[in-house]
């Protein structure tokens, strides 16, 4: 058998005050209780610590057997060792950054790594057997490429990014600092560009780049196209998840959610702080207002515009409400038809 | 040119004997009659065996040039030499094992691979050039890794396996015995989880794993996230076909078929045997019972529960009938809005 | 700061003389003005070219700073110097092919590459480090291997190629010429294919191969399976975005545009120039007519049929006309159901 690696079994184990130093929070209980694990309300055992996200968990919580919890006021945890802060989640967020620190990569370029002379790598720098750097490519200091990654020819990595196996980003495109490219994440792909000939789709040749700013995540075997001309534009804190499809000329603000398999049509411009949710489509030339929020699936056709802050379902997308309204009112439907055939007899009868 | 691949030209020659052999059926016609290829029936020639899946096939098979049939009934090979077979699919799954054997690695790592020193290799085992396997993996007797295939660290591959080319299996996942992670296939990416800190969406890391059971197939370019915290998990049999997304701590059951582009949220739980269309969308915290069926392009919403058994389709999901039942209502309404106001102007003009 | 490549500060200079020799056009204003780059109508300053695409841009042609402009009328260049062609469109794609033209890549197999020795590569083909070629596969005239890039066992690949980083075709798949693969694109992977043997699902071997004819692109992280016997064709010209789904035994004709994130599902028949717009879905054994148009998100069910020239929208699909009439009916019905209440109440009172 192979060791099993997960949070629960970690050997490491720490003290309540461990966790009330690292998250900021109040001890309620023993502060020197030992524990060695981290785990959901369900699934903990009485060494590890869980959260309680919010009031709406208190049953799940006083269930749980979990040996500490991570509270936002001490009556959330029916009793129980706790650490009280005002975010649980973030805690969590914190103490598992503590309790699970990213492994240091020793720096250096591997022996069967595939690095160009005229690339220029910043101190700290690791490049995997595997991993390519062509011509004239610059790699901030202490960035990670992991086996197959791969950055073109003068395009640019910033600091403290990982390309984890197999991303890619291709010539001239620049990505900011503390990135990080899933596995198989493609930036700076030919935007889908063609004009007919007369015989034939003839390509345009796309000469742009992508622009990434800082602290964005591209998920695995996501795709973010090149302009055509000038670039393609994703704003900074920008969190993109698997499968993404990103055309070319679209501008993403800062701050926002694309979530699995979403796809963002040619020209698109996206406002901050934007989320759209899985499969969401987005047609080309679309443009989304700040905060707008799209759910699953719901799909804006070309040259549509959302307001900011608007919340839309469905294809054609409505407002969330309407949306519901109308799939409840089509339940309605079929009884209406009999009750408008019943009125049209009555009055030729009658 | 180069040599043309394919069943029909298959150079290697066989008789009807062999198939019956092969498949345990019997044999109506001349048991020595001589075959090179296999070939639907529409592109059967004299030369290729064919097969008949069900009696709704029977007037195609009627016309078929095929030189022989696998039948679950001689009356449905209209006369032509045939093998009888409770299941000819399955038969035809079976013959072509034989017929086109897959074939074998030359075990080894090959000079060009990238295998940490620490990683574990079973007998047999074949690492072609371009392919990694990290400190402390483990790949099980006879698995094969493709070039640009990627093991991280600790994790661990069953036996009997296939990697093909550019397949990524991240750190302390596990494999289980005879999976196929078609070329692109990511294991382990993170999921895709943050929380708001007040000036951005903070990374919550992602320190579960995510364990994919025996007999499992992952389509290309598909990617499984890891677990948040413990594991993300894809039962026994499953098949998951190309481009489909699998968030955090989604738990499939056995035997599901998952088709192409299909997306499931956090947290999902899908049951035994079920069967998600293309480019279905499940979103977070779903609970899908036992041999459910959604159709393609299905939509589920979050907390959304479908009841064991039940076939669903449309977005938001209904039951199919109910589904079709819609869509003519539709076509009804534009004349029953025009009946209305018939019957309002009736009542009006008294 | 790393060099900012982009079209609109390239260093190298060109006139107006250029631009028209080049596109085939008539000079309006002077020869021999010198300009840069070349830009967007709205980001274009006065040392860029820019194009005016048709008649609906008038108004933002005359509020650009491009200083010069492509225009099939000299009145569209509101006096500005211009280059007068039928399709500046296409005189624009012209361009930049002369403007920024591919790069060559050295021939030759880079030390760091993986070529079997019984592939053969035709003359001035490029191989990069970490490139595979295996064995029995053909490499035409000038094509380039990316680094990742994979060529299985007997595939074949037409001249002037380029397969991205980690691009895939595998054994005995045959690409035509001047066709590019993405970044991750794969051709070849196993068609989903399964019969239930009673206690799970056995695979039906993939025995088949892909055809991918002369002048196809195919976009980043898209997966085109190979047949279970015989073939799956990509026609001639076919255009096929990122992230797009092909089943096994699909046949798609020449000259057709399949947009980001669209699905195929198997032995379905595409026809000739056809449009699928992004996420569009096709299920299983789905025919759709020569020119036919699908929307973004339109959805085919299994063994539907699709017109010539048709344009649908919606699942299920209907007429384009037809979807936009049944979303405007649907805004009425609320108010519909009311007026069927009220005419009861009426003749309920009457």
């Amino acid at each position: 058998m192979p060791p099993r690696i997960s949070a629960r079994r970690e050997p490491g184990s720490f003290t309540l005050a461990d966790v009330a130093a690292a998250v900021g929070g109040r001890i309620r209980g023993p502060a020197t209780l030992t524990l060695n694990g981290v785990a959901t309300l369900d699934t903990a055992g009485a060494s590890d610590l869980s959260w309680v996200a919010d009031e709406r968990r208190a049953a799940e919580a006083g269930r749980s057997r979990a040996g500490a919890l991570l509270v936002s006021s001490e009556s959330l945890a029916a009793g129980r060792p706790c650490v009280v802060v005002d975010r649980p989640q973030l805690a969590l967020a914190g103490w598992l950054e503590v309790f699970r620190p990213r492994r240091p990569r020793r720096a250096g370029v591997a022996r069967g790594a595939f690095v160009d002379r005229t690339a220029r790598l910043g101190p700290g720098v690791a490049v995997a057997a595997g991993a390519t750097v062509e011509a004239g490519a610059r790699i901030g200091a202490r960035s990670f490429l992991a086996p197959g990654a791969f950055v073109g020819e003068n395009a640019s990595i910033g600091e403290d990014c990982v390309l984890h196996p197999n991303a890619a980003v291709l010539a001239s495109c620049r990505i900011g600092a503390r990135c990080i490219l899933h596995p198989g994440a493609v930036v700076g792909s030919d935007g889908f560009g063609y004009v007919w000939d007369g015989s034939g789709h003839r390509k345009v040749p796309q000469v742009g780049t992508v622009r990434v700013e800082d602290d964005v995540e591209i998920g695995a075997n996501s795709a973010i196209d090149r302009a055509t001309l000038g670039e393609t534009v994703v704003g900074r804190g920008t969190k993109i998840d698997n499968l993404v499809q990103i055309g070319h000329n679209v501008v993403i603000g800062d701050h926002s959610l694309i979530c699995g398999q979403a796809g963002i049509g040619g020209s698109s411009r996206i406002g901050r702080g934007v989320t759209l949710a899985g499969q969401v489509g987005i047609s080309d030339h679309v443009t989304i207002g700040d905060g707008a929020v799209l759910t699953g699936q719901a799909g804006i056709a070309r040259q549509g515009r959302v307001e900011a802050g608007a919340v839309l379902s469905g294809m054609p997308a409505l407002p969330h409400r309407e949306f519901l309204r109308r799939a409840a009112l089509l339940g309605r439907l079929e009884k209406a038809l009999e009750r408008l055939a019943k009125l049209e007899r009555t009055l030729r009868e009658g």
